[in-house]
C-alpha cells in the first residue's frame, strides 16, 4: 500500500494522512479524482489525465488548486516517495474545509489536495487478462453527470460489490433503454460478428475514458473499423469479443457477461492486440 | 461553530477532527448522514433519526457501529460540551478506512463514526420565516436511490449554490415529467386553491423527511387535507401557499418559485400554522 501521501501541501507517512471531517469531500463528495498508471516507475498519459481533471473541476466550479505543472511534480514525488515501479498513482481534489453548508464557501477557502499511490501486482494483472473476466449487469441508477469524474461513488460501490458477490469481477450499468453505458469503474467494448469495435459515444452517459481515448488511436492504426454508439446487452452476448478499459487494467477481455460466454469464451485477438500494443500509442512521462 | 466533535470514539476539538484519507467517505461518498435538531438543549425527533439511520445503514450494507441508545449517547455529549441550546446536531457514518477498492472492506473494518453540533441563530431562522422564502427549480439529476441519505450531495450542492447565485434561498428538483420531486436539502410542499396540503408521494424519488412525517400528525390534528401525489410546478405557481420542511428549519413558508409570487407574496395561514404547532408533535429526547 501507499506508505507516503500527499495532504494538502505536505508528504506524510501514510497513517497520519488525514483531512478535516468538515473537508467537503468528505460530507458531501464535493470533489473529482484521477487514477493514472506507473509503468517503469513513470507516469502514463499524465497530460491527459490532468486535462480531465482541469475539465471535472471546472464543470463543478472547482479552481485548479495549482498549475497542472506543480500537479505532476506532487505526483512524481508521491511515486518516488513510494517507489512505485508498476502501480497506480491516486490524485482527489475537493472544495476545500469548511463549515457545513451545500452552498460554495467563499473564495478565501483553498480546494483539498491528496495524492496516494500504490504498487499493482503485475503477474496477478498478465493472469487476469490472460483469462478473462466475468461481468454482470446493473441497471444504471447514477445522477446525470458521470462524464465528470466525481468521488460520489456509492452506485460503482454498490455495482461492484453485487458483481463480486456473483462470482464475477466487474459490473456493466445498462441504461433504462436497455443499452450498456459503462463499467462500473472501466468503459465498456464489445467486437460485432463483423469485426467493427462498438462502444458507447462519450455522451453524459459515461466517462471519458483516458484508456479509451488512447485505444482509438491504436485502433485506427490497426485498421479496425470503430463505432461510437450504443449497444445492448442482446448485442453483447453474441459478441465476438468484449473487454473493458481502465487505467489501471489497461485492456481486459471480457468472456462471460451475466453468465453467458462471449465468442469462444477466451480473450479475443482484438483485446489481447490492443492490450499488447497500448503502450505504443499512450505517453510515458 | 461545532468546538468538539467526535470521531471514532474520542471527543476531540474541532480542529483537531480529522478522519484518513482512505476513509471510504471521502473516496467513494459511501456513508451516510443525519441532521437533527437541538430546542432547549434537547435533541428532536432523535428516536425517529435514528430509525431513518438504521434504514440507511441497512440499504447500503453498512452495520450499525453501535446500538441506538449508544449513538444517542454520543449525539448528547456533543450537544453538551459544545454547550448548543438551539442547533443542529450532524451525525455521518461511513464504511470504515479501508484501502481503495470499489468492493467492500472484510468485516473487521468498522464503520466510521463522525458527530458534530452547531448553535443555529434563532432570531435569524425565525425572520427568514418571518419573510418566506424564493426557490428556483433545476432538474433532477440524481441518482436513482435518494431515498438513503448518503453523503453523495453535489448534485445538491450545485442545485443550492444555482439558486442562491439566482437570489434565492433553496432549489426545488423536477423530475423529467415536469414533477417537483422534493427541495435540494427539504422536502416540499404547496397547498392547492381548495386548500389541500400536498406532498410528492415517498417513493424512490424523495427522501421520507422526520419533519414531513410528523407535520402528516400536526395536519391530521387540524383536519387539513392530505394529498401524497407528483405536483407540477405549474400547479406550484397556482398554488395558494408554499412551504419546505427539514430538521434544521422545520417548516419555511415559499414566497416565490422561478421569480413567480406564490399566493400574496406572504407567509401563508397553514405554514405559519404548522412552523407554531410542530413541536407540539415532535419527540424532545
Amino acid at each position: 500500500m501507499s506508505r507516503y501521501a500527499y495532504v494538502n501541501g505536505r508528504y506524510q507517512p501514510m497513517r497520519d494522512a488525514k483531512v478535516h471531517v468538515e473537508d467537503r469531500g468528505y460530507q458531501f463528495a464535493d470533489g473529482v479524482y484521477e487514477v493514472c498508471e506507473v509503468r517503469g516507475g513513470r507516469l502514463i498519459d499524465e497530460r491527459r489525465h490532468l486535462e480531465r481533471l482541469k475539465r471535472s473541476l471546472s464543470e463543478i466550479r472547482i479552481r485548479m488548486p495549482m498549475s497542472p505543472r506543480a500537479l505532476g511534480v506532487v505526483l512524481r514525488e508521491v511515486v518516488a516517495k513510494n517507489r512505485i515501479g508498476y502501480g497506480i498513482v491516486y490524485l482527489q481534489i475537493t472544495r476545500g474545509v469548511a463549515r457545513r453548508d451545500p452552498a460554495f464557501p467563499g473564495p478565501q477557502v483553498p480546494p483539498s489536495v491528496v495524492v496516494t499511490a500504490r504498487a499493482l501486482n503485475q503477474a496477478r494483472n498478465e493472469a487476469l487478462a490472460a483469462n478473462g473476466i466475468a461481468v454482470v449487469s446493473v441497471p444504471d441508477n447514477r445522477w446525470g453527470r458521470v462524464d465528470i469524474k466525481t468521488t460520489g461513488l456509492l452506485p460503482n460501490v454498490l455495482a461492484r460489490q453485487a458483481a463480486i458477490e456473483q462470482g464475477a469481477r466487474d459490473a456493466w450499468f445498462v441504461d433504462r433503454d436497455g443499452a450498456v453505458t459503462e463499467g462500473a469503474s472501466a468503459n465498456a467494448f464489445i467486437v460485432t460478428p463483423a469485426g467493427t469495435v462498438v462502444t458507447r459515444q462519450a455522451d453524459g452517459g459515461i466517462l471519458r475514458g483516458i484508456t479509451r481515448t488512447v485505444l482509438f488511436d491504436a485502433l485506427k492504426a490497426q485498421n479496425l473499423a470503430v463505432e461510437e454508439r450504443a449497444f445492448t446487452l442482446e448485442e453483447a452476448y453474441g459478441a465476438r469479443e468484449a473487454f473493458v478499459t481502465s487505467a489501471s487494467q489497461i485492456v481486459l477481455p471480457v468472456v462471460r457477461i451475466n453468465g453467458r460466454t462471449i465468442g469462444d469464451g477466451k480473450p479475443g485477438p482484438i483485446a489481447t492486440a490492443l492490450r499488447r500494443e497500448f503502450h505504443r500509442y499512450a505517453e510515458a512521462g
